[in-house]
């Protein structure tokens, strides 16, 4: 036991000695040489095509058409049934994607490097709202709006942030706490900080002023566009604080639309998987809880390092966007989920609850003891392909995953 | 006394009918022709130079050196003390400023249009934080970023609005509350959704790549960029609410760092005037309550139209930042704002409250009924001129003002 405080309380102190940096935007393969044609990384634990979800099988129609690997939706949809794509988790790779979370060797990914530990982790650009290939989207519309990411936004935001340095993220993301941002369903206050980081230096580095009015005006105009760069950071964090022996925290908590899986510091890579669950939220007008797709995505890592749904505390407004009750009753589940965490991050504050600081350090031993799941905040996908988002909710992680997961920790251990 | 009810609910109605919209950045005495050589427009009630604070005295000499009206501060203060300049305050001219708050010919101003009343209001850019004419700064530095202001990025504000067609300010301002803004001390959410509304029109409407360059790095690294349009946006909502006999609203507070002034609308254009106050606050380090000057600037519109300290509780992270106790308690100063106002702002409102608009119309009779003076959140300037911001703070507009506002109007209406 005082083995698995002392492994735990490394844990942690890696997750609040890290320096995450926003330092490039790199086409994909550069940044995973291991990403080859045909190969597609998508959320979540490791699932098959006959298992994805309708908005995960049409986002990767659409990204392979994108790729060029298929010349229209219908050819895609055949060669991915007959097994001619290579399908892996982003997490295998230093990657995240919100939703679907597609990532192909050509697309755009902003770099998160940890300048404590040194390594880096990747995230796609964050497309806006409405049709897009993250909720499943993959029309002519939204595939314009990726091949624009590529040729222009993706390569204008590289050299800004390469003349820039980098853009530390701790003390933003720090700021965007005060700013009502839980850094999952709301980016509002974090998205701007970005641009006001950035847009001198994209005018510095930019020939082509009405490129570079558009790409100011589309990270402008998107509440959400800080949430990629929220999820490389919490990447960035979490991969040093695997790997440590007789730790029981949290290092990846994801979903593919199908599975909820979690990783656990002490178990390696094992992913410990349980069926998703559907969140409970708010929907968009026209839509009700029976269009609504399972829960899906990386980005519960934000959860799994004390933003989103642990830090609504900092965001009430956030919670009646995703149905969580009066306003006021936001900081519950931020004292909800210290019940299940091992300690507080000093530097990440929240001011409505006199500086506390959010709830880090997830451990599985206390969500099987005292039966509490991780809080979730989410969007909706529609459950049919080429939809889009559909709402935002609340969902629990499932607590099957924490219970699979500590047996296979105490066998490990040797008190199984 | 029904007259009065129904005279403070058309007050009422006019603030909340309000359509500010910031539409445009020109020369003064573009904006203000009456405007002309010599004339100095500063913050506050009516006001001669021999009674003027430091921090207001160093501003005016050094607006004239700017505007080329002196050789140097020395002539400058000559000139001054002569009598060769005229002071007038800037809300005579539908103008306000922060601090010192010095408006003259060739300073370019923002321009808020009222499009439910067809009024307009001016204020200068905010110059940022440091050594800043607005807390009576006037060296060489000084000088050369209002000259900036006026040669680069006036005009291509300007440019921009206009290429936009305005931003509308009251959504804007209401998001600015979700996000911890009160807009008085803390702006750095709606300094962040300015520079996203006008990024990408910056960029179209400029041929000079480093001049937009450093625009955007002025405008993004700024935190109270923002307060001079929600000043403007203050002047442009309560001008109409002015002159409605039997109304016992306040339509202004204004403070010249040596006299407080209010005025009223049912007693026309006449100031209340008492001693300022001395804030009580936090000052940065190396400096105490005894380098402080006085209370200044017309910011206090902020306050008139249910912002800054009336809007405490949608900004828990000012607290601190003004010393006004814990960030818990921030909700009650505006619970405490409410005993002296007329209504709430249902467009304003105060997630953190569960969506309690912001108390709205101060009333002088519940002023002096209650006891209750309106709570300011303000910056505090040295009392030396040419120092500069040496903290922020927490001060009351001073009992006095509504008392002899009350007895005017009461005289006026008879029921003396």
């Amino acid at each position: 036991m005082e083995q698995i405080s002392k492994a735990n309380q490394e844990a942690l102190q890696r997750m609040l000695r890290a320096d995450p940096v926003l330092v490039d935007v790199v086409p994909a393969a550069q940044a995973i040489p291991a990403l080859g044609k045909n190969m597609i990384l998508h959320a979540g634990p490791p699932i098959e095509w006959p298992r994805m979800c309708g908005p995960m099988q049409g986002a990767i129609c659409g990204i392979a058409v994108f790729e060029n690997w298929a010349p229209d939706l219908q050819t895609a949809e055949k060669m991915a049934a007959g097994g001619e794509f290579d399908f892996q988790p982003n997490h295998h790779f230093g990657a995240v994607g919100p939703m679907t979370g597609l990532t192909t060797l050509s697309q755009p990914v902003m770099v998160v490097e940890n300048r404590a530990f040194g390594n880096r982790a990747y995230c796609t650009i964050n497309e806006g709202l409405g049709k897009v290939m993250r909720f499943g989207g993959n029309d002519a519309e939204v595939l314009a709006r990726l091949g624009w990411l590529r040729s222009t936004l993706g390569p204008a935001m590289g050299r800004a942030l390469r003349e820039l340095g980098g853009i530390p993220l701790k003390a933003l993301a720090a700021r965007g706490l005060t700013m009502g941002d839980e850094m999952h369903q709301r980016n509002v206050g974090c998205s701007g900080l970005t641009l006001r980081a950035l847009a001198g230096a994209l005018a510095r580095t930019s020939d082509d002023r009405e490129a570079l009015a558009e790409a100011l005006d589309f990270i402008g105009g998107n509440d959400q566009f800080f949430l990629n760069i929220a999820m490389a950071m919490g990447k960035a964090i979490m991969d040093p604080v695997r790997d440590i022996e007789y730790a029981t925290v949290v290092t990846a908590m994801s979903r593919n639309g199908t599975d909820f899986g979690i990783r656990v510091s002490g178990t390696g890579d094992d992913w410990f998987v349980a069926p998703v669950e559907m969140p409970e939220g708010l929907y968009f007008p026209g839509f009700t809880a029976a269009d609504a797709n399972p829960d899906m995505g990386d980005s519960t890592i934000v959860e799994t390092i004390g933003l989103g749904g642990f830090a609504m505390g900092a965001s009430p407004a956030v919670a009646g966007f995703v149905g969580a009750g009066a306003a006021s009753t936001a900081a519950d589940f931020t004292r909800n989920m210290a019940e299940i965490t091992i300690g507080e991050n000093p530097e990440w504050t929240i001011p409505g609850m006199d500086y506390r600081g959010v709830p880090s350090g997830i451990d599985i031993r206390l969500v099987v003891k005292t039966g509490i799941a991780p809080t979730i905040n989410t969007g909706i996908a529609h459950k049919e392909p080429g939809i889009g988002q559909v709402g935002a909710g609340v969902v629990r992680a499932p607590m099957a995953c924490f219970e699979s997961a500590l047996v296979a920790f105490a066998e490990r251990v040797g008190v199984a």
